[in-house]
């Protein structure tokens, strides 16, 4: 996989060129994506930015945000050779900030869950996990060193352990979401994807300009000062024994790099408020594709189709008591993260399922997603069939900083 | 003006067919924008539903917000000629419930300060206020009993009190935003206009499905339950004596009509709250926009360029302390509300100004829109001029239905 941070490294001390490092992309998806099929379009020619923070940096966008450059389908035949007059708002801050958008990435229809082309490039009978599909497996087979998704259950952080990297999903709005084709407003977060959590992180920092990274000559994180818990929602009896063993191991592990581990059940407003996702993904999604299950039922998928018919019969009240719930789910998150710093859960029940009809199973990310919490899958776990299990960490809202920095110390010690 | 309340009430006994309804609007359109140009694109042909609880009821959408038959130019030369691929989930929805889209109204620029060319049906040397200039004006001018706008600082309810109708700017995201022009999408918020508090009431629920006006033989509000108060922010003293004389008597009229009225104070939180709304609303701008500065800078105003080039100067700190700043208003306002249930405020610092260059002044507007507050204008004053003078009612965060009943009420004893 290409390193965002060594890339960064290399080009500061004058060791590669803007050009040399887009070439090496461009070299790598020529290759490789005949086999992966992570990209839905390449600029072929675009050139590499001479400055900006981000110079050099070839990102793949998630086809459900609008590019200027390059046509725009959302993943969806309606929008076949759609061409946006203007970039998602995303999509023109990378640029502002050196980066070269190299190709718009594959996308399950909608970002809901009929899946695109794209393999996992760990095993191409596997699924790569969506809807950032193209995404993750974009810098997971090496083609680029960072790329951008977008995730309204788990469309980030799931793709992200199915293909072994690192995906982070930030506090809600802490990147701007206009400009993507919405499904629920008030879910709909975009993320980053990189190789590894300190490329991931160098990543977000770079291109919001926040202080999101250790600064050089930093005091390193004390892990004693850490309270780490591991969440024993519910829905852990249901994970993949092979999941069930990496988040213990990797509860050790942190234990062993000197973290304050312990373990910490899941409140009932927190279990109420993610049965209250699917209410609210769905009421938001039949006014958002309202319009275009009107003009082009006809070319929908029947899983689309069905859940935007299903969110325009979901009264206001049944939404309105949704977000109640998700307001005391809210707040008891508030009172979970006052007795710890972290929590550690599975990124997903298992590794990659076999097959490529369904991208897999968001019940491990859903709640976060709705609490608006950041949260990251830490690569490094793999199954007996060497398939990477992903160890998702969560923060508290606003405390994006606190969870890379835990999230890349416990990364390396995952690796040892 | 047309009643919407009576369109449908006509329209339910047989009285009118919803094919008469809308010739009258074609006619009204017809006969009188000409003078007013409140309207960016009519479209001549487009039909009456059979069908829907807005069946028959034609309105006017502005033109910030996406819809798939007819161009949408945001105010902006850019977009001349745009013609979006499917509705705003808003536009959506009016259709669904049987409205017919009549046309496109004016509006500034993005939704912000350059003027469209509409005038002010009260006199046509006065700015209608801005943003949704075309739709209040439209409605002002009784070309049609209803129509959309969005607000970000004061473009719903300034433009309503300017024109002399209601303008309802509901709690935030009641009405979905999905498929407008984004500005800031933290405050972006859909409104509705029509020509008194009843009507753009029933607008509302039966747009909505919401249980937001009282039913048929529901015991009526009890005013000497309802505390409202005048609220003394410090911009009281700098609104015009016209104004401030038409509140004392909005306070009086309203004691009269048995409400509890008294005086209330501003918490300091709330005025520094006010203080942040730029900062939050430019530095979005700067983020929403970037792609319309980096592609097409010189066919936008000076205003707005430089408002984008200030907000992308904005650092994520700057934006963080806003946000926090925000975020303690929103807790003194919902202490506020402990004490009162409706807050009685200007909704402009007067009548509208004469002259097109300017559209009026927010002040009395933003805090509520960064607050999420439901607002109405309630119409009925005028100065010496004879322009109206604008009374705005404030409730609390999701008490939409009791600011439109109490609002119904004011109004009432207003006119009397």
């Amino acid at each position: 996989m290409m390193s965002l941070a060594a890339l960064v490294r290399a080009r500061d001390a004058g060791k590669a060129s803007p050009e040399l490092m887009l070439a090496l992309c461009r070299d790598a998806i020529a290759r490789k994506d005949g086999r992966i099929r992570a990209f839905a379009h390449v600029a072929e020619t675009a050139p590499a930015q001479a400055a900006g923070p981000l110079a050099g940096i070839a990102i793949g966008v998630k086809d459900i945000l609008d590019s200027f450059d390059q046509p725009t389908a959302y993943g969806s035949q309606v929008y076949e050779g759609y061409q946006p007059r203007v970039d998602a708002a995303i999509v023109d801050l990378a640029r502002r900030k050196g980066a070269t958008i190299i190709g718009k990435t594959a996308t399950t229809e909608f970002a809901f869950f009929s899946p695109a082309a794209t393999v996992n490039p760990h095993n191409p009978t596997h699924t790569p996990g969506g809807s950032s599909s193209g995404s993750a497996a974009a810098v997971a087979a090496g083609m680029i060193p960072a790329a951008i998704g977008t995730q309204t259950g788990g469309s980030v952080v799931r793709p992200a352990a199915f293909c072994g990297i690192a995906g982070y999903k930030p506090s809600y709005r802490l990147l701007p979401a206009t400009g993507m084709k919405h499904f629920a407003p008030s879910l709909d977060t975009v993320g980053l994807f990189a190789a590894g959590v300190v490329d991931v992180a160098l990543f977000a920092a770079l291109l919001t300009g926040r202080d999101l990274v250790p600064g050089d000559g930093e005091a390193p994180l004390d892990p004693a000062t850490i309270r780490v818990g591991l969440y024993r929602c519910s829905q852990l009896e249901s994970a993949d024994p092979a999941m069930r063993d990496a988040l213990s191991k990797a509860a050790d592990l942190a234990a062993s790099a000197g973290f304050d581990v312990g373990e910490i059940g899941e409140p009932e407003a927190m279990a109420r408020a993610r049965e209250a996702h699917a209410t609210i993904q769905n009421h938001e999604a039949g006014l958002s594709c309202g319009s275009d299950l009107a003009r082009f039922r006809d070319r929908l998928s029947g899983i689309l189709t069905s859940t935007i018919e299903d969110g325009q019969a979901i009264t206001p009240s049944q939404y309105d008591e949704a977000r109640r719930l998700a307001k005391r789910g809210r707040g008891a998150t508030r009172g979970l993260f006052g007795e710890v710093d972290i929590l550690l859960t599975p990124s997903a029940p298992g590794a990659a399922p076999r097959g490529l009809e369904t991208t897999g199973d968001p019940r491990f990310n859903k709640l976060w997603t709705l609490m608006g919490s950041p949260t990251i899958n830490i690569p490094g776990f793999r199954d007996q069939a060497g398939m990477p299990l992903g160890i998702q960490a969560v923060a508290r809202f606003g405390q994006d900083r606190t969870l890379l920095s835990v999230a890349a110390m416990l990364e390396k010690s995952f690796r040892t």
